[in-house]
């Protein structure tokens, strides 16, 4: 394993310039400058070895991806753009100078493809798992920043993308699956390995919650990391209201309805780690939703609608069944 | 051990409001208002049980202040002012509820004693060991922060404090010798709790980074954290320039002179984890240095002088030795 300066003086090589890093990696700290009218937007996320991922079931540079991703996908919640990024890494001494020459790619592919620069971090061995932090920073103009807690009465609820995919491919995965072992060109081998790709890569929606945030159509909004439900109960307690949500109009991912039909709509109802964005936005706004969905090519699909009560119902076919908070944490 | 929805819940109850922070923690992101010219200086360290802390040498709350104090050491040495912490802890389920509460109690004490504000963090169950990630954003004014890059030959070298204690501190842990075990009132018994304390709660110098920085003496800083020689070494590669340092000028500690008489020197030129600042400043401003010295009442030393040569040397009593670059972490 290469020692911590070797490491530090790779990764500063590898790292961007910009006007606006004025001190980049390799002194105390990095030095950005103002933005003038900007609100900072920052947020950090763990992703540890046996809990958040396994080296057996993915490869370092996608280990990389996803950690960072993370992040990022909270600051696309935000409705704001993330600028500037800090990783921490704490490396088993049983890992190859490849693995962690990849992982770092795997930073630095995901850094230059979202528009965020890698201005710090710290790097230290570990006794024996792999750890990694992602602090992010993001901007966004003044006051815009859209939170959880703004959701009103009769706002609509809706929710990017197609759901249950993550949940599958983790479930997948501890099938014994593997990205690498899908070679097969049938339906279902193409449908497990979107379905893993889906877990193992997220793609946060940098682009479409910049533009959420921007259009100023979102009273409230979050990442779904937790799933659909408990994610939803997350704005539901911070603005003080209740929602019913339509079975039939979640929206579920092919492959889930292809290779799972029996459990698919709880996977699309509970499955966390899509990273998709859950929404809130007044009546009055619908067309402007379908305008940015159209304009964003990703599917945007109204699924509910915040009530004044304190519950969260799901209706099918005129019966309405109860969702408690579940305290849900990982699928799986 | 709580769970992670009842830890978060905890932090958010304990975390200090002020009107810059829009939203703290609890949503995807921190919002922070602008601050206008002020540049943004930001920095993370890792501190992993087994490389940076032993649990039994030490306590939970000291854990938690050490672990950030390492962050806003790095911010004081860039002359800056530390404003926002977001802090990740892994943590390993065989810790209690008491030791978790500690911790934090270690996090917010410490922050609340630096005008630094929680805004967000992660936390996680670790498989085995417990770890630490600080990221903590600072300001500094527009062109202001003091990189390691801007020493000149003639500038003179300074150095807050008095050097060893913390690699005695830790060579005493690693000899057994505990905090509270040192009941006895004896100057040997007095000195071995002033060195452990000093290594095991270092006080970061963010009165004299910020004052230093404003006063616009300091053309490079750092914080010795690998200890005096690799530190200085690291401003004379990113200034490209060398250094003379005068042996018999090394402020040492009291409790290094008493104890360790016969390595007291290389302790405190090479001892790591002090957490003091080393910084060079053009001649002229020799008074100004003395001046904040009394104003600041810590003691700042001149001991040495930057050179146009590329190597670091050390006179002692008109015999010259070079001190080569050695790649140090940490002691012991």
């Amino acid at each position: 394993m290469p020692n911590e300066s070797e490491i530090i003086s790779l990764i500063r090589k590898r790292a961007r310039k910009s006007e606006r890093v004025v001190v980049g990696i390799g002194d105390d700290a990095a030095v950005i400058k103002a933005s003038g009218a900007s609100d900072l937007i920052a947020c950090s996320d763990l992703s540890v070895e046996g809990v958040h991922f396994r080296i057996e079931w993915s490869d370092p540079r996608l280990i990389g991806i996803k950690s960072l991703a993370v992040s990022l996908s909270d600051i696309a919640a935000m409705g704001a753009e993330a600028r500037f990024a800090m990783i921490s890494v704490a490396l088993p001494e049983s890992l190859s100078s490849e693995f962690i020459d990849q992982l770092f790619q795997g930073f630095f592919s995901i850094a230059d493809a979202s528009g965020v620069l890698i201005v710090g971090g710290d790097t230290s061995t570990s006794p024996d798992k792999l750890f990694i932090d992602t602090a992010v920073i993001g901007e966004s103009p003044g006051g815009q920043a859209v939170t959880r807690a703004g959701a009103r009465a009769r706002d609509l609820v809706y929710v990017t993308g197609m759901l249950g995919a993550s949940a599958l491919g983790l479930s997948l995965l501890e099938q014994g699956y593997r990205l690498n072992g899908e070679t097969e060109d049938s339906p279902e081998a193409r449908a497990r390995r979107e379905a893993m790709m889906k877990h193992l890569r997220p793609e946060p929606l940098l682009e479409a919650g910049k533009a959420i945030g921007e259009a100023g159509i979102a009273t409230a909004m979050i990442d779904i990391s937790d799933g659909l439900s408990t994610d939803l109960w997350h704005i539901l307690e911070e603005s003080g209201c209740g929602a019913i949500i339509q079975a039939r109009a979640i929206p579920i991912a092919e492959s889930v309805v292809l290779l799972s039909p029996d459990k698919a709509f709880m996977l699309a109802l509970h499955g966390g780690e899509e990273y998709e964005l859950l929404f809130t936005s007044p009546f009055d706004f619908r067309a402007k939703v379908e305008e940015l969905s159209k304009a964003l090519s990703i599917p945007i699909t109204l699924i509910g609608e915040i009530t004044r009560g304190e519950d969260l119902e799901l209706e099918r076919d005129g019966v309405f069944e109860l969702v408690p908070p579940s305290g849900y944490q990982h699928f799986g």
